[in-house]
């Protein structure tokens, strides 16, 4: 039995950030699939890993970890020393990290989650897509994108130089947008283009995707 | 000149949460007011410490940064020997903080701050609330409350024994909610109203207040 362990779902974008962490630091783990069509999630024992009854939750060992970005956070921390840096020791280059950590978390997520919903979701299930909140969301994706535009244009990847947690933490909802009409978005923005066409290309992201 | 700047406002919650921080942390620093209703926040100089034009930004040296929970991030690592110590350096325990900071990021602050504006920033303004946003996000915050009554059954804080940063970033909310109708959220849950009254009577939190 793996010491690490993911609960979640394969088209869960907050699993995928985490799967796709643990392939970046090369590290073994058991994927545990949650029911989610049955509500496993919203039962117990499930709730015990997790009492918002979302996926995924995370183990290792004997600590038990729930919210994605969080799990991350404590994997590339506590894995250091393996696979990818993703973060900086340096205080001051982590805290840059840090920055736009908390830019994709509040500004990039809000608008693309709902945009992953209704584009990439919502078709899967066959329940109607509602154009105006595509409209409204894709408007304000725009205006974060363009920021983004402007920021890649100084350097190759969001904190700097290298790529980071924070630039890993966007590929969930790439995944689905860019199979969508709101690829327009990241595509007409040269910059974005360049850096979505990078870091959509690493190995470990091909992993986590199962190709 | 003090090397620490903070550039805000104190009404914004986002800013009060990186002078809370600074306060526990027994760290001077200047304030720098930004003059928000002439939109200061969203012009050049204000644009290059913050490309999003929101408040807070903070200097700390050279070290520019915003985002108002990867400053508090930042400042508790960076300052880890001085005043309370807010985030443990036991990884594992730090990653239990970890999980409650995501917590109030992803859960508690969606519906607590749309009912800050609609309770609390929108009647300073003669701005008429919106009684469906004001219902709908009560019990999107209610059900969040049923979780941390549960939680903090079971602990005093919401990372354990100790309180930590997960506990600070609430406190700017509370400020708002705490005197409007949505406190009878927070006051209908014993363990949830405990905390709270422990929380907001720290001495930081009055001098972050002003008072």
């Amino acid at each position: 039995m793996a010491a690490r362990k993911v609960h979640g779902s394969p088209v869960s974008t907050a699993t995928m950030r985490v799967t796709a962490c643990l392939y970046e630091k090369q590290l073994e783990f058991e994927f545990v699939p949650v029911d989610m069509a049955n509500q496993q999630h919203k039962k117990e024992p499930y709730l015990s890993l997790n009492p918002f009854g979302q996926v995924p939750a995370f183990e290792d060992g004997d600590l038990k970890l729930f919210e994605s970005r969080a799990i991350t956070n404590y994997i590339v921390h506590q894995y250091a020393d393996q696979g990818t840096e993703l973060i900086s020791r340096d205080l001051k280059k982590m805290a840059i990290t840090g920055v736009w950590l908390e830019v994709e978390s509040q500004q990039h997520d809000p608008p693309a989650s709902k945009l992953v919903w209704e584009l990439g979701i919502k078709p899967l299930f066959g329940i109607p897509t509602d154009p105006k909140a595509v409209e409204e969301n894709e408007a304000k994706l725009g205006a974060v994108l363009d920021i983004y535009e402007k920021r890649l244009s100084q350097s190759k990847y969001l904190a700097g130089d290298c790529f980071t947690l924070a630039d890993l933490h966007h590929l969930p909802s790439l995944k689905y947008l860019m199979n969508s009409e709101a690829k327009k978005l990241y595509e007409s923005r040269p910059h974005v283009s360049a850096w979505v066409a990078d870091i959509t290309a690493r190995p470990a992201w091909s992993k986590a995707l199962g190709k």
